[in-house]
């Protein structure tokens, strides 16, 4: 006997309708399907399927793949994991390869952390805090402090933070990029705020139209919207931009102009195959100098990961953000909000310590980490370059030449016929391509009407992560018989 | 020139109320004074302080303290972190004292993870799941499923979700029993719900009160509050309590007639001194036996946690939670708001599974993972009763018997004239009262009122996981004082 819904507490018309309403399609029908596929191949069932591996290519997941962890920060973890080693560092350094640095570093995080299980200050670590505020000066130039830096789990919550703190009512809006990563739609949807969309430019390699900005702020405006930040992603995700110092002044011109909160999502930094990558904070320090008074009111929070670039270490949930020009009761209750959830994993904020404070140059394991990390960088690159000349191939693909983060977005065009099957399938056209390609491939994508698109058009977005061409050539074959079956 | 507030986008007047509206005491004012004085007395200055260490009694944060991680789960750590160890098994067991069972079970977890730097999916790793299946089904003696367990970041991120699943609207209500853990109220008040208090019953070892549960749904109910849900923390925090079968199976009872799901917080499900722990889940699968068709369709969600225990690994952010009789389309839902955030840590993930898969007896770890669970479990005990027999020494403190959980929860009766000068420091009495013992003492604790206690009665709550009693002297001494103080 099965029982009625109405007999249970909660059923899905009378939970929170903001949750309803969040969409998140990096891992949705797609990616659970493909799970399934994975599944079945791995019980050695599957013999009816046309593909004997699945490929994630949904989601910028390095050490599922291919990529290999950097040698010295699992040295260092294994340390902070089992300090008693650390009374064995003759058999460490003689037997097993540990450099001394290694050890030095462990220790020295013990002496910060006391124990990776124990909980941290809710901020992060001070000594981590340090360590990470003298990277941001490196990298920029300019001071940083360790009380403006909160580690974070993952740059995911770090996002999750901000806007919880900005929306304020129903009618706050955030400017969000199109296409975007899901997690600023979703996360909007579940604080119930407006996401006020802005368009890239595709054609300019996927920059900020600082039109197309103001077009969606006025429009928003007159709509009752109470607009309050800008998120930014650079390099983009899932554009795979890689920003210029003009786009991103402009940005902060206008976030100035109109009094927004700039939200830059730097997290793919080092993922930067075209120019140098300039930090938001950079950027606005730069505009400080050069108009002194005018920018001195501007917040802006930017955030990092130990997820992407060489790192890749996501299953350990380590990020953090930095504010910028924020007032102190409004940075003391974002304290009080993370302290709600205790700290971060410590041992994701010792990852971040890490990434922030590798090996230099003269150090024993540079040598060693100088290799991996420029290996993983070629790699990368070289496989970002050969997909973009796969989808050279393929008719009615067009893509924007690779310039950073982990992903491709091409458009692609398909037969009125596809679109039309589509149609009678309930899907998006995009939807309904990459769910096709995943039947016939085991390749998994996702579609761009999960990050959105300019009306009109369609995209997928795919890492480049997985090693090897063979799997780019089952996308091209994929793609000719795709074509042939719709043509008109 | 400093900056006008209004010329920032945001302020305290204008960001999201409801992060405002929520307090959060356990890392609040108090905490913080006390890492104040913990860096001045390690930066060698401190010399006008009355005490020379800082003692956080304020959290559970059992390695802060005294207690050393379980050997055998962090030797398996390290192997997760350093896999290459694994090729050279010979010095692990010949040199390091690494057993055979610690190399076959990082092996296994890394099969089952491909990396712990990876992202697993979002409910947690499969394998894992399926091991806590099988602790769950030996601890109640009732079947459990891989598919109804999520692992979470702590166990806080689980009632987080959860909280967000179940808050319909604002006048959503939550039973949420008072004295309570403040992550409850806390959440609740970011979702804009209502908190509908019922209170614990001091007197009988702060059990629940039906009659007072009771009293508060209708209460609510007449208000206009659409109840949905009644949480239970058992063991206690902070009351320490440890509930007895009859008072567990009344709360199903009256939930199941209510349609109420109930969320069972059983964090401190090993930490019980007196009597044995039963499960929420355990209770409800009893009921459904002696009751066919009755309870079928009552929701129960229960957490539980790495931070807490013998375990202790606050740290690494590891927990799960199980629904049992959830609708599918709504686990579905918070299948989707979980995966927003990607998953939680993967080697907290790991110690989910060790902790819920410790060595068993004829393993070669066993004995040393029995004498160190052993070790830490009696050490509670003990320093729980040293504490107990020191609140006895002091004037107008009263203290149920330790029973469970990490935390004493004694009441205070003060001096009209230390409530007076609290009023005019403009802090709660037993704030004042705490503010007074940390100053004098260096022994952080939290006033009652961060957890909520009835009108007119004062506690503090304090952990007793601090080593030695010098401590606890500390505290017996400040009370003679503050009495000698304030006598009328």
């Amino acid at each position: 006997m099965s029982t009625p819904q109405s007999a249970r507490a909660l059923s899905i018309n009378n939970i929170n309708p903001h949750v309803k309403a969040a969409k998140y399609a990096v891992r949705g029908e797609l990616a659970v399907r493909s799970e399934e596929y994975r599944a079945k191949l791995a019980k050695g069932e599957g013999k009816d399927l046309p593909f004997d591996t699945v490929i994630a290519a949904n989601i910028g997941n390095p050490q599922q793949l291919d990529q290999k962890p950097i040698t010295f920060f699992r040295q260092v973890a294994s340390l902070l994991e089992n300090p008693l080693l650390l009374e064995h560092e003759d058999v460490l350094i003689n037997s097993l390869g540990y450099k001394s640095d290694v050890v030095e570093r462990a220790r020295w995080l013990l002496k910060e952390v006391k124990s990776v299980g124990a909980y941290s200050q809710s901020q992060g670590v001070p000594g981590i805090r340090e360590s990470v505020a003298k990277f941001i000066e490196r990298r920029d130039g300019y001071p940083a402090s360790p009380k403006d830096l909160y580690l974070s789990n993952g740059a995911s919550s770090g996002v999750n933070t901000l806007l919880h703190i900005i929306c304020q009512k129903p009618s706050t809006g955030i400017l969000v990029p199109i296409p975007q990563y899901p997690l600023y739609t979703a996360t909007l949807a579940v604080l119930d705020a407006v996401c006020v969309p802005y368009y890239l430019e595709e054609a300019r390699a996927w920059g900020t139209d600082l039109e197309a900005i103001r077009n969606s702020y006025s429009k928003a405006v007159s709509e009752g919207t109470d607009v309050k930040a800008i998120v930014i992603i650079n390099p983009g995700n899932p554009t795979g931009a890689s920003l210029p110092a003009e786009d991103i002044k402009a940005v902060l011109k206008f976030a100035a102009e109109k009094k927004l909160v700039v939200i830059a999502d730097e997290v793919y930094q080092t993922n930067v195959f075209i120019g140098e990558f300039i930090s938001f904070k950079k950027a606005l320090r730069d505009l400080q100098k050069e108009s002194p008074g005018e920018f001195d009111n501007l917040e802006l929070a930017s955030l990092h990961s130990v997820s992407k670039g060489m790192v890749g270490e996501c299953g350990h949930r380590g990020g953090y953000f930095e504010l910028v020009g924020f007032d102190p009761e409004v940075a003391a209750e974002i304290y009080k909000f993370i302290s709600i959830q205790l700290c971060p994993p410590v041992l994701g904020q010792c990852f971040v310590e890490l990434m922030t404070h590798p090996p230099v140059e003269g150090e024993p394991s540079y040598e060693l980490y100088k290799s991996e990390f420029d290996g993983i960088f070629n790699g990368l690159k070289e496989r970002a370059y050969a997909l973009f000349d796969a989808f050279k191939q393929m008719e009615g693909v067009e893509c924007q030449t690779p310039a950073g983060s982990m992903y491709l977005f091409p458009t692609i065009t398909i037969p009125p016929k596809a679109v039309e099957q589509a149609k009678k399938e309930g899907r998006q056209p995009d939807e309904f391509y990459c769910f096709r390609m995943l039947d016939a491939t085991g390749v998994c994508v996702v579609a761009g009407s999960g990050f959105g698109q300019k009306e009109g058009t369609l995209h997928f977005r795919t890492t480049f992560l997985a090693p090897g061409t063979e799997w780019t050539g089952r996308i091209v074959k994929f793609h000719q018989d795709f074509m042939e079956e719709f043509r008109g």
